[in-house]
This record gives structure tokens, C-alpha cells and sequence, in this order.
């Protein structure tokens, strides 16, 4: 796979620095395994899509939120390991959505996640299995935060 | 171990499907650690225990929420790698109770499935690390979501 | 690393068990992979930091209710493995934190256990990713509850 590429091909530029906000690091790989840290939809320190979908924002605002983050995972992963073209498989994806009492479609809101995983490793490398819930809140009151568990090539 | 045995002893039957609600797929394995996704207590594409945990449905509901989202899992499972009898350890397993302010008796919940989970693979490849919490809300408004990371035999 | 040795310089005497409140074991090793289930800031069978940040307790009480959850995880995983010098690297922290609706300083509860992290295995071995967001409630009204992934020496 040559993700790098695929990304040109796809017009994106994953943001240049996804340093964590706090007293941890991006992502840790060991063995072919990388844990990557929670990402918020931001842009710099700014949180770009905050509040609950549903009542705050769309869902499709809350997609682009799910959007932005996992390209900031993809970022932090790169500074990482040096090259997205590593990655084998994506195994799994956690969406937590920043949810009122009555949301109930969480699932939408990781599609935007799940999907730009798709167009960027393909059927194969870019299948996961994912897990979306609605917590009380979030970090600076971001939409939406993810995180994901990912294999590299031997 | 003779899983598949053991679910006839039990007079278990696993859903025939647990094809995911969404942009993902319902397992994900890499070497011999399988990742599965997020699973409610859904028969088909209904969620059969829904609403909060001592207000909506009781505990015992609640436990059989749990205990189905399960099932699902381990069809999940199954599908993805050809037969539970090759699950060498269950390693852990994520509980997520849609939780009002005050319920505060996740573990009751969650217990529900890590019983079916020694009842299934015994006091050693049963016994699995485990995080429960009370989220705001989950998919579907289900009472329970749960999902496992699993090791198979070499 | 010497992390026993570590302990006694600062002071820290983890708790002498770990024990699962329920039907789970407190930490799971497969390979030179272990996860931990998910610690309360518990002494004994009594939590001793509850109730929501910032509105029941302070910041800086959540954040010793993480420092007590980290410690209870590092005896969970000293009793699974024998020692905690057998520690090569903290891979992944989870905290989850009691919140309120409008609550959005996870990171810096969280920081009361990726603080100690560092201060333990230092700025290699204790390098983590992290994820932390705001649930509903938790067991026993605790105001965190956090799990780990660890790996092993070889």
C-alpha cells in the first residue's frame, strides 16, 4: 500500500504536529502494535466542532468533527512511526460522542471516521472493528474524540 | 477446550449474523489477538433491552442485555475466525451501561456477561480483565454495549 | 528499570490486593501483552474519592483519585506478573471520569495518573497513550476509574 500517495491523491494533508495536550504522548508503538492516544476534532489548540450532535451541532458537523480527529490519529501515527505506508491493518476504532440524554446515533457520527478509513487503506488494510458510545462529556467540551489500535507491517 | 461442545451442553445458540450496523466489520484479527466490535443486544437488527438500568429495565434485564450483546460477540467471533475452539484466552472485555446520573451498579450489569463468559470457556480461558462505566447514551438507546479483545491458540 | 526499587524511594507502598470486585480477574498477561481491568480509587472495599470533579470534589481530590486508581492497577499487575520491574513499557491508559454536563478538564484529572506514570517508569518505559473522557457515573459513584495495556520485558 502506499498510503502517502493516497493521501495526495485524496487532496489531504494530515495537520504537521498532533502533540498531546497533556502529560502523555501521541501514540506508542510496540512490536508491530501502535496505541494511538484519544483525538479531538482541533485545529492547533482550537477545538473545531464542540457541543452535543444533535442539539449543538448537526451530525454532519459532528462527522467532520470524527473526520478531523482521526486525521489528527493519522498524524500523531506517522510522527510515530515514521510512515503511514507501515500500516498494515487498522484493528480498532473507539468513538466517544459528546452526547445529550436522548442522542442515540452514534453510529452516524463514527461513519465519518470509519469512512475516511476506508478511503484511505482500502477494503482490506482499512476494515476494523469499532466501538461508538455517548459519554456525559468530553475534553474542552469537544463533539467527538477517537482512538485507535493499529498493526504494522513486520 | 471444546467450545462449540460446551454451547450445545448449555443449549446455546449463537445468532447466525452479527454483521455490524455500519462502516465496519463485526472482528478484526491480526496474529493470534482478535479485536471485536462494539456489540448491543440486538435480535436482527432490533435492540431487545433498551432505556437505563434501574429506571427503564431492572438489573435483571439489564444482566440479559449483557448477556446477549455477548452472544453476538462471540458469533462475531466465530465468523471472523472459523470456530470458538480456537479461543486460547479471553483477555478483556469493555462494558459500557447507559447509565442515568445515579445508577451506580455497572458491575451488577456487566457481571451477566463475565459469568456466560466462565459458564462458556472455563475458570483459565474464561478468566479476562475488565473495565465497565455509565455512559449518557448508547446506540439505539440499548441498555448495554460491550466488546472483548480475545487470543487464540498459536 | 528498577521499579521496586523505584517504589521505596518514593514512598509508595502499592496495596496489598488488588482483588476484582465481581466476576473478572484484575489483570490478564498474554504474551508479554497485559491488560488491566478497570481501578477505582479504592482502599480496601471503600472508595475514597467520589462523586463528579468540580462539583463534588476538586480537581485536585480527582486527582488523587487517579494516583490511587494508577496504584491499585500497578498491584493488579505486580500480582499477575510477579514483579513490576518486569515492565518494558506502559503502552495505553484509559481514564474515565465522573462528570458533569459541563465539566471539560478530563485531561488534568487524567494527568494525576500519567504524572505518577513518569515519576515510576520514567520518561522511556513510561511513555503511554492515553485516552480520557467524562462518563456518566461509575461504580460506586467513584469519580475515576481507569484501566491500562502494558508490555512486558522478553
Amino acid at each position: 500500500m502506499n498510503l502517502e500517495q493516497r493521501l495526495a491523491e485524496l487532496a489531504i494533508i494530515l495537520p504537521t504536529s498532533a502533540s498531546a495536550g497533556a502529560q502523555y504522548t501521541p501514540a506508542v508503538a510496540f512490536q508491530n502494535l501502535v496505541w494511538i492516544s484519544g483525538q479531538l476534532p482541533r485545529d492547533g489548540e482550537r477545538v473545531v466542532v464542540s457541543g452535543k450532535p444533535g442539539r449543538d451541532v448537526s451530525i454532519a458537523q459532528a462527522q467532520e468533527g470524527a473526520r478531523i480527529a482521526l486525521l489528527r490519529a493519522l498524524a500523531a501515527l506517522r510522527e510515530t512511526v515514521g510512515s503511514l505506508d507501515k500500516v498494515q491493518q487498522i484493528l480498532k476504532l473507539n468513538v466517544f460522542v459528546n452526547s445529550s440524554d436522548d442522542f442515540t446515533q452514534h453510529s452516524a457520527v463514527a461513519d465519518g471516521a470509519s469512512e475516511l478509513i476506508f478511503a484511505l487503506f482500502g477494503t482490506e488494510a482499512g476494515k476494523h472493528a469499532r466501538t461508538s458510545v455517548g459519554v456525559a462529556q468530553l475534553p474542552r467540551n469537544a463533539c467527538v474524540e477517537l482512538d485507535l489500535v493499529v498493526a504494522l507491517a513486520p
